[in-house]
């Protein structure tokens, strides 16, 4: 089969590799109807070392069960399915407690062993845990929005969710998301839907600022640094912001989201952090109160809410997806989404 | 009027200064029944530069009201009352938010302007918010014992009820304390007030832990840095902690803290942050879901109810207290509260 491999900065290709087979009881393995490239798997495209072996690339897809191995009850072959990114059993005490990314038994996808999912078949480990189906879609025949908005549950929507999830935006409280990429603009979408009336993004590129405000964005900010902070003060009457989603992971990003951040408030990160250390003593969050939250979404834990509200139409969070390629294209895919010339790619093997 | 000062690291002073007066309309006079020496005086004890005029020190008292300014309604000349360590308007929007720590028009004693609070007279700025009033109670015929614990609301047990109460503290979640100072066993009190059922204390001064088991730990780990981290793991079956007060305020407790945080568990700061960058990222908490929060206690948002508590019996956190001084010799018992031969020291002018 062919399958994506990264094999340092800037190098990405479409190789032919040996097709996933069943290695444990708990497997399945899914033929992807689609998959796509994700803002962080942006950041190993700007920074990997050289990796002689490749890494395998993609976490989110789509697609049909071809085969499950002997202890699989719960999809079996034919069966649509969406992958959460990260695969978990759903059992154990974290995943009990609504944190499937830290499933005492799971892990992420892009590793040797496991493969990525921007291929055009995939083994999924704890497949009773990992694949989700989604009831009387049949995908050779399914609108492509909503194929679309299916494949935004395997991360992208519901990683903006667990944002203003955590966050705890809803009635009353103004939500901040800094970011306009595709998390972003999902946190968006969620925080309109948990009962937001105030929404404030931070982003300065027009065509994804507009579709946030379709989204349910009140108000854009395209200021950065001290100005962009400095405008979302205003817009709240000096008071900031309930809540700050922050989908960006640089930086700069958590400097404006502390900038911004009311006294009591919740700064939600769920754009992966570039950093390690970063401001938290007094004069950022302590001082006034301001709290933390966010990390890598458990999709597991929302995704049988969202699924009904794609499939009635109640949210359409698939237009985050601007350009489709085929699997032989993924690697224009990261460059067009390198240079910001595609939001958000979705790829057909 | 006798006054407390600091002229810099361990240079703590008694000085003869002017009565404190009616300045506006909203301000009280209080007479000081009972001050106290606060863990966070220590931090500047151990590092302040020279300050020639010298800084006015305390932030807790209870007492009886002197004075009132035109505009006060709450309360009157005769009342017994407990100050709050920060003053408030207890109108504003972030007092209405349960932030009253972050006062639009509010601050904190130990300035030039409002002066310190170990002393034998006060003013209190905005007293209809920064004073409340216990009734039923004349301190010169009050058990010590009930005044230790009313003044105890002034700061200490109140900010070890902010930690519990903000990182949802409650049955059926472990609680990890780290520290075994006046909040860290205040925070014990207030979780176990709260509901929960398992509690570690990381502390290794004996007669302070056991003061903690009283107060409702069930585990004691004196161990530091990573064996801590590990004996807090092993106490836990390798989960870790729901929720992990950090009553100390320096790096070596806040890494103890994500060392035993659990995926999706809160650190819950108390402890006045002596650093301004810190972990925070995929490695730290980011990672594994874990949340963040605290600040200075909005004590003036809990008082109301921890009152009756106190009068009824209920809790008894005044044993906080294991000296007690006059007001002449409020250096020495910084000294004692530095070198660990005092708990909590209370100054009786």
């Amino acid at each position: 089969m062919k399958a994506t491999f990264m094999f340092g900065a800037r190098d990405v290709r479409v190789e032919d590799v040996a097709d996933p087979v069943i290695q444990e009881p708990s497997d399945a393995v899914v033929r992807v109807v689609r998959a796509c490239v994700c803002g962080s798997d942006l950041h190993p495209y700007r920074s990997m070392p050289p990796a002689p072996d490749g890494v395998p690339m993609g976490h989110e897809l789509i697609g049909v069960v071809e085969e499950v191995g002997g202890s699989v009850a719960s999809v079996r072959p034919g069966d649509f399915v969406i992958a959460p990114f990260a695969f978990q059993d759903n059992t154990c005490v974290f995943c009990r407690e609504g944190v499937q990314t830290a499933c005492l038994h799971g892990g992420w996808y892009g590793t040797p062993e496991t493969g990525g999912l921007q291929a055009e078949l995939a083994r999924i480990p704890l497949a009773d845990g990992s694949l989700v189906r989604v009831p009387d879609i049949d995908p050779d025949t399914a609108e492509e929005s909503m194929l679309a908005s299916l494949l935004t549950l395997s991360d992208v929507y519901l990683t903006g969710y667990h944002g203003a999830h955590m966050g705890e935006a809803g009635p009353g409280r103004t939500v901040t998301v800094v970011g306009d990429g595709a998390v972003g603009l999902s946190a968006v979408l969620a925080s309109r839907r948990l009962g937001a009336e105030r929404i404030i993004l931070m982003g300065r590129h027009r065509e994804r600022t507009d579709l946030g405000i379709e989204f349910g964005a009140t108000d854009v900010v395209p200021q950065r640094g001290p100005e962009g902070i400095a405008a979302v003060m205003d817009l709240t009457g000096g008071e900031g912001s309930h809540v700050v989603i922050e989908a960006v992971g640089h930086m700069p990003a958590y400097e404006q989201a502390y900038g911004v951040v009311r006294p009591g408030g919740i700064i939600s990160r769920v754009g992966v952090p570039q950093y390690e250390d970063a401001p938290i003593g007094f004069g950022s969050l302590f001082g006034k109160n301001a709290r933390l939250a966010g990390g890598p979404a458990p999709v597991r834990a929302y995704i049988e809410d969202a699924i009904p509200q794609v499939l009635d139409g109640s949210i359409n969070p698939g237009r985050v997806f601007d350009v489709e390629v085929g699997l032989d294209e993924t690697p224009a895919a990261y460059e067009a989404m390198n240079e910001r010339r595609a939001l958000k790619v979705m790829v057909r093997p």
